[in-house]
């Protein structure tokens, strides 16, 4: 299993073993971070890789971090939970964002990201044995917390022909005795796709009769393409004894250098959350959380202006995967900033290439940088993740390099 | 065990226990965290709780970090393991304050503090019920870590009559086939104890005998009074594969709200705990990692500087426990800023108290904030934390409260 979930083992790292424990020797660094850490040593390679916006934070908010430096004094730990302020303020926006009422800093954890607090969740739910349904693809890193936490992962596919829908009866058999939570991420990352609320809505059933914890992962919840509606879990009142909602400040606010996300969950849930975090963090950094409170009082002409860019970006990808059609077919994404294009094995030459190997042949062959299908889960192989938010002259350049790439490679 | 062990417990919260997993039912927020946590609710409670030195960064980071926000984008995620010129300058570093050659790159992790450090290092190392040995008094954090990754602490008291010692015939006896870590903080939190190289050296003959991994907790390597000796294992070349070293910036450079240490080990090591550092972080905030470069670009004078202003608050507190015979006795702290004063239980009025009461009527009566004893180990209990990192009027007042609260209690 090990092996073909790295991208640094497929491309020849060997692992220390020697007092290492099992549960890291089973784990992988997400193969989006290894993808990375190899195109580093590619120059020039145009990367689809890791998913962060283009576009610098606005002005705005450095300019009340600058103005913060100079007048303040943030150099000091907050408390584990985050400052009151920012929490009073976060409790405020999960009850806007959400239609809610009723929600208190009590309510809220302000972590190192959205990927902090779904960590934090996962240690806080799971035994060892305990199962989370996730579905596939799904988020590579999901897999490396819940087997951190010594859970199982239980993998429940995506219809892909239905543009990568829930297959809501696959979830119902798929939870057994051991189920512990649902970890769903809404738009997903790797496909794109924006879940129905008629399949969420079935999923919110099934949370509240088996009495487990629905972890939601939301941090694309503002960026939707072609009117598609979102709706979430985290809305419906009767779920919040049973749900723990991560957010982030990573994607909306192009902050993913800020490692800031906020947690929304039962206050007896936050409070247990927060023994993980103080262990493990102490308190997301203060001034991530000043950028945080900029963040917040901005225009949201940023962030309509960033959905603008990235729908743009977007369709560019399509044109160009659109030319290549002996290569890959895909289904339209309609939310986050990624494309899961499956590569057509019916071509001989694609036949019994890996996702892994097909990604390490085009980050050295063509200088592009893709992740590999296969980290999502198994029902990613033969597929590629690419993030269509660098800039678009670098997008057109990959796309060319990839086309180019592509049509000696099938010719 | 739980029960004594959380300070929020004690003044009366009540845990959700419904869907937590076990180990997170277990451990507790670190009751320095607690009592912050407490006392932020008591207007005007003078604090000699979390410790955190009182300067502000220094003036020449906050221009760096300015200058950088205007100039450069920083907005976006570093690799994994940190900032390629930060990983460089720290390998350098450690080569200088070590005394080591052959440092590179790839033997260090930038982390979100020192406690990111350790709690990666602790889940690297350990399968469930794995042993690592603490001290006690020890960490109190140190404790939790090792439960989530359910892991036993194994217990080793200090010598409290030789200011607070390593037992060394104590550690020999507490190894069994199932230890697998030392978990060692120098300068000792919450001590001030500076090790003898005597005995840190008979430690590093049991690591390499039984070929375990000595962790090192070494934040207050910097800040020695009465011209103590430090002594670091990891300036032992003969140690490197067998250890892991946690720094951080956060006391050196007074930049404790910034969340941001490194890791120094084997790279076989580094690549593993890259793992469990990707799946909860992704990377420290890029921000912190920008404001460390500056850090390693200022003069010394800063530290220097600290350094005084931490030992005239160190005398003004020994001063004070010297007018209180009847209540405390202490160790002389040579590092650190930590004094951990024995409370009096042959008086008949603190015979049958425990630290954790101590502590909060301590905080509600005097309005004093302290962290209980008993946070620190078994042999903690009967004993307080103070840490002297507050400013010295703070602290002056502070003393004064706990005098009259003393003289009070035991007339």
């Amino acid at each position: 299993m090990v092996k073909t979930r790295s991208s640094l083992e497929a491309a020849g790292l060997k692992q220390r073993t020697a007092n290492i424990s099992e549960r890291v020797k089973k784990i992988v660094v997400s193969p989006i971070k290894e993808m990375r850490i190899l195109a580093e040593k590619v120059p020039g390679a145009i990367s689809f890789g890791q998913g962060m916006p283009y576009v610098d934070t606005s002005p705005e908010i450095k300019e009340k971090l600058v103005a913060a430096l100079k007048t303040k004094d943030i150099s000091k730990y907050s408390t584990s939970p985050g400052l009151p302020e920012l929490r009073q303020k976060l409790a405020e926006r999960v009850m806007k964002k959400r239609g809610l009422q009723g929600i208190l800093p009590e309510n809220i954890l302000v972590t190192v990201g959205a990927m902090e607090g779904l960590g934090a969740a996962v240690m806080t739910l799971i035994n060892p044995g305990d199962e989370v349904i996730v579905v596939t693809p799904g988020f590579s890193s999901h897999i490396e917390q819940i087997l951190l936490a010594g859970g199982k992962p239980v993998f429940v596919p995506l219809i892909e022909e239905k543009g990568w829908a829930l297959d809501v009866d696959a979830f119902k058999k798929a939870i057994t005795k051991k189920t512990k939570a649902i970890l769903l991420c809404n738009p997903s990352n790797p496909t794109g796709t924006v879940y129905s609320k008629e399949d969420l809505q079935e999923i919110e059933h099934l949370v509240v009769k088996h009495d487990i914890i629905l972890i939601l992962d939301e941090p694309y919840d503002f960026l939707l393409y072609d009117n598609a509606e979102f709706y979430s879990p985290a809305s419906n009142p009767a779920l919040k004894n049973n749900l723990i909602a991560c957010f982030s400040f990573s994607k909306e606010f192009a902050m993913t250098g800020y490692r800031i996300g906020y947690v929304y969950a039962d206050s007896g849930i936050i409070n247990q959350m927060m023994k993980v975090h103080d262990a493990f963090c102490i308190c997301a950094a203060r001034i991530s959380q000043e950028a945080a409170l900029a963040a917040l009082s901005i225009s949201d002409e940023f962030t309509k202006d960033l959905v603008k860019k990235l729908d743009y970006n977007r369709r560019l990808v399509m044109k160009w995967l659109d030319k290549m059609p002996e290569l890959f077919e895909y289904q339209v994404p309609k939310g986050a900033y990624y494309i899961f294009p499956r590569y057509k094995t019916s071509n001989p030459k694609l036949k019994s290439m890996n996702s892994f190997n097909f990604c390490l042949k085009l980050l050295y062959e063509a200088k592009v940088e893709t992740v590999p299908g296969a980290a999502f889960g198994p029902a990613g192989e033969n597929h590629i993740r690419m993030s269509f938010g660098a800039k678009p002259e670098e997008l057109e350049e990959g796309m060319k390099r990839l086309k180019k790439w592509g049509d000696n490679l099938i010719q």
